[in-house]
């Protein structure tokens, strides 16, 4: 890894793939045809892609049974206690109604409601992702949504992953469709003959389901469309080169246009991680996509102290962010900017993947500074309440009609104005 | 206002002004002028639009102290007495962190973070809204954010409208920039030599405002895109017709695409509403914009029964709902899916765009389904924290890493297992 003095703000700002004009037709295609011709069109595209031919497309009760049986009993138990600690954690975040008094009777309020129905996109491929369905079912649970939907590319053989499955039948959603691709974003938008629309979705995909969430975004609500996955490690001279490495290959392993990150006050620190990288990197077995990565993105920094080290770490604004320091704790309250935060040399970023409970969807390519991780409220919407007595009108009509007219809007005045002793005795 | 009895389940969409392709050119260039040019740019366009050429940008604390004098001092205390009220709300939203403990000294947490700077956009034209000032500044202020910018189109005159700059000066923000349309949104999201960027923009705009917004999303936050305003009013036969007339009027002021929709359970409240909008909108100084919205949008609905009426509710999902009915705070429980709830008679629309002290920048055209208001939480974010000791690692990390091998993710199970004791004595 490149090693630099550390002077000016760094970003970790890449150009990031927006797909091109003709995958953005062929997007606006698919959704137009599932919008217009629902299953049909869902079958078409399915044959036409993911090479299977569906009778029907929802996942029947036997086949997430079959996969139960199937699965690695252990494994099944692990996946359990990381849904129980996501649980836990985010559990936390539910909120309440507040209700305000006024004078005189009168009260404003706010009301927490959940949303009716979410879709969760599950990608296809080569790997099953069954920590994806938990970190984004868990949190909609939670807030209250009654409706969860997943839909999933199934692959040759008609089947979706038992991981997927498993992970879906922990959590008790059974309505679960074999459909991928932009048809399937669609399918949750708009409905078809067997799929019921959702109001909102999320979960990751490729650049044809990202094309298509953006399309249907104002139709219905979508999460954030993720970008490549970051790290950066904030370490000072106590932390332990090898370990620091492993945490900065772990995201460097998911994707080429993956970035990490290690600013440093240590140069000794910076020598040896630059060269654990490389000894790490040659026995990887998805090798050539992080040597990819750490060529193209990695960066090790070396700066004068640790003020200017948390500089840093806040312009870059990473996803995530390990704190390796004599100071750790305190050094995280400086930081401003970061989707999750892990402190200490035990908190390896991949213990937040997976299991700590904290969600792993989180903000990328520097949106830390405005965006949150998946969260409750990402599945709840506020509704603001008005209740006004006869005496607080009273008291206020005047103000109240005296601002409308000030902005020009006289029908405003007039409506408040319309009730009770302007207009006499009714 | 034609009558329909209510069958089926209703709906408030419309096709909305996306803006043409001539339209997304002209702000595309805008935003890469303003991106390369800086000031110069902001210049440029000020002359070609605006009329008016500018040395500075920035308001001077002389423009404001001058605004403050000219203006009207019962309004002004008018305008006080909503900040006050609006700020008593919000603040019920602020939350806090919080922290949950592990076993074995281990913790997680979630830290409330406000946004570094927003922008707000003000738009100008022939009326002054400073009841937009109050109703973005405020949120932001109560979660805490330390840079408020208010950009604004200037007259021809060189200056901001005195209303405007006086709802600022109340709520102490004196960052305000003569920048209007495309461009302005350009300074916020890029910055230039004189206006620092910001994290967020909010604030409603004409088209070009509006595509420009769009096109800056992701580099920086947005609010919503608003669309015409809309009001539903559910009442059963002790409503007023009168008072229902006005206030579907006093929203059909303000836009020809603006929606008013009457759903009762009382025939004859139905016929005299008709006969009242008539009346009424025929005194209406904007008689024209609100006919039109009236002919175009406006629609009574005739309900069996307050069940159906309320699932017609419901189906719309309007931005502001007003609820005149016998038991109004039971009914409004059923309610799902509104932007703003107004009960009872003396609650009348008006009453929260400018002084109850709820938002009035609400969802519009359904999205009430799944989005809130303009609240606190729009200018926070909040970052997961894990903090791991060494034995609740070594009691987990065998678990993390059979569920990373298992998605495939051999480097993630290695940075894991790279601590403590899997590796001997350090």
């Amino acid at each position: 890894m490149n090693i630099t003095k550390l002077t000016n703000a760094v970003s970790l700002k890449r150009q990031l793939e927006g797909g091109n004009e003709e995958q953005l037709k062929t997007v606006r295609q698919v959704l137009q045809d599932v919008r217009e011709n629902g299953n049909a069109a869902l079958r078409k595209y399915s044959e036409m892609w993911d090479g299977i031919s569906l009778d029907s497309f929802r996942v029947t009760p036997e086949e997430i049974e079959a996969a139960v049986q199937n699965f690695d009993p252990q494994l099944k138990v692990d996946l359990e206690e990381a849904a129980a600690n996501i649980r836990y954690y985010h559990e936390a975040q539910k909120r309440d109604d507040y209700k305000l008094p006024l004078d005189n009777g009168s009260w404003l309020a706010q009301r927490i409601i959940p949303l009716d129905a979410v879709g969760l996109y599950v990608p296809g491929g080569l790997a099953a992702y069954p920590s994806s369905v938990l970190m984004n079912v868990i949190p909609a649970q939670v807030a209250g949504v009654e409706r969860i939907v997943i839909t999933s590319p199934a692959g040759r053989d008609g089947k979706l992953p038992d991981a997927v499955l498993v992970a879906a039948s922990i959590l008790g959603v059974d309505e679960i469709y074999k459909v991928g691709g932009a048809q399937a974003i669609a399918a949750l938008a708009y409905g078809t003959e067997s799929i019921a629309p959702v109001d909102k979705i999320t979960g990751p995909g490729n650049i044809f389901v990202a094309l298509a969430k953006r399309e249907v975004f104002g139709e219905v609500a979508i999460d954030m469309i993720a970008g490549p996955s970051e790290i950066a490690v904030l370490a000072d001279e106590t932390a332990y080169a090898d370990e620091v490495a492993a945490d900065l290959l772990s995201q460097a392993e998911h994707d080429a246009l993956a970035c990490a990150v290690l600013i440093t006050t240590s140069e000794r620190l910076a020598q040896d991680v630059a060269l654990e990288v490389e000894k790490q990197l040659s026995e990887l077995p998805k090798e050539g996509i992080a040597r990819k990565s750490i060529e193209n993105f990695g960066q090790i920094y070396v700066a004068e102290n640790m003020e200017q080290a948390i500089d840093a770490v806040n312009s870059l604004a990473p996803e995530h962010l390990e704190i390796v320091t004599t100071n750790a704790e305190e050094d995280a309250l400086k930081v401003r900017h970061a989707g999750a935060i892990f402190i200490g040399r035990y908190s390896s970023e991949p213990v937040g993947d997976y299991f700590a409970g904290t969600n792993h969807v989180l903000p990328t390519n520097s949106t830390a500074r405005f965006a949150s991780g998946l969260n409750v409220d990402d599945f709840i919407k506020k509704t603001n309440v008005v209740y006004y007595t006869e005496k607080t009108w009273e008291e206020n009509a005047p103000k109240i009609a005296r601002l409308a007219r000030m902005e020009g809007l006289e029908g405003h005045a007039r409506a408040v104005e319309s009730r009770g002793w302007t207009k006499g005795d009714k």
